[in-house]
């Protein structure tokens, strides 16, 4: 919906046309854009101006290079993940997972878990009311979605609470961590979700295989029992060509 | 939260260190940070590496660069936005401006106003279930902060609706849009928000003066009104170093 203006400098033009070319699918997921060449014999520009149009779209996250083979439509569907449907007790209490609702028929997967004991950051010993060094269970995960490297989930809970239960473990069974808060009489009542976006930093650039140019979405959820007591805070780092977050309410 | 690791390359270690020097405070807001002169005696490194750790914290938004004089930590507190109880009809029933909780004691001002009535973007007749090229009033506004322009928005609502109300005018008195919309019999009584991020276009990065490598986020927010109508649709693209998003819910 942006508008074109006639003052744009011809790079920009081109890249406009191209996107437009995307948007109404006549170069789909994984299509191969005009190249260079391409571009200079139609539009009668040099090789830079060329190559700063398809430079453009590549940090629009709409295409992206692959060594020697040109630039590619980046082939990818985003998620589109609700934050409050999603997190509905219907759902989780099901012993469905958090992300089951996401992403239709396409398998959201970890391919990674550590599970640490760690004393806690200062911005979490804060949002919990614990002394800062307090001990808490650490949970990271990467989560993959037709083997690219989507999400990257730092979960945090107070030590205390969860020591000797399967939230200490790797698998935590049907359910996962909220179902487990269920069990111990402190299963969420309320959600904070902070969104933010910014680029990524180069370890998680390179953990979410990101191609050059790409913001992160970044949020940090806050999960409260039903007396107030924060139970989990989970800061998460989302590839954002891969993300559409969906909030709906009431007025 | 992120963590080091000591397999970093040198200009990252650099950056490390300056990104905790701004988190603690010893760097505020508007202060310069070392230059590369500076780095390069500090930490015996090259010219180039020394750009490089500088640069990193530009293109994470952290500071900016102004022309001769230095890199400076950006002097810009992030607005929080409530997308839930910010909209709560408590609020803008009240006369009180839909942005003005989000903001404390600063001014958030609209610099510039379009009004104009124009055929439906593809996009935006499909969700309002309109021919594309029905007529839809169109608002298009600027909002800045402390002097910087934070946030555009263009608000879609169906032409017939609103043909001869103050919503086709720039100034839509008391309570805004919503306020108007209610006195209709079309008050909003459910939101849907979208939240994406990406890098801006061209266009964008100039109307939101946004340092360059700094991502945008970008709103799409349907309004639905007791009978299910959509009433308005509002994309806003926000400068992503100026926000905090949040959302708060029950489980």
């Amino acid at each position: 919906m942006s508008r074109e203006t006639g003052r744009q400098p011809k790079y920009q033009r081109i890249a406009a046309e191209l996107r437009a070319a995307v948007d109404a699918g006549r170069y789909g997921p994984g299509d191969r854009l005009p190249g260079e060449n391409d571009l200079m014999a139609e539009h009668g520009v040099a090789r830079m101006t060329a190559r700063q149009a398809l430079g453009l779209l590549q940090t629009e996250g709409i295409a992206e290079a692959r060594k020697g083979a040109g630039v590619f439509v980046r082939d990818f569907r985003p998620i589109r993940r609700r934050g409050i449907e999603r997190l509905a007790r219907a759902q989780w209490g099901e012993g469905r997972s958090v992300w089951s609702a996401d992403i239709g028929n396409r398998e959201l997967a970890v391919d990674s878990v550590e599970v640490a004991q760690e004393p806690a950051p200062a911005a979490v010993a804060g949002v919990m009311g614990l002394d800062e060094n307090a001990d808490l269970c650490v949970r990271r995960r990467r989560f993959v979605l037709d083997g690219k490297p989507v999400l990257l989930s730092t979960s945090y809970l107070p030590a205390d609470l969860v020591a000797d239960t399967p939230i200490t473990q790797p698998d935590t069974g049907p359910g996962g961590v909220y179902a487990r808060l269920a069990d111990l009489g402190h299963a969420p009542a309320r959600f904070r979700e902070e969104v933010r976006s910014r680029m990524p930093g180069p370890d998680e650039g390179e953990r979410l295989a990101l191609p050059s140019g790409v913001p992160v979405v970044q949020i940090a959820r806050t999960a409260f029992d039903a007396e107030g007591r924060v139970v989990e805070v989970n800061e998460m780092v989302l590839d954002s060509a891969a993300y559409v977050l969906e909030y709906d309410f009431e007025a």
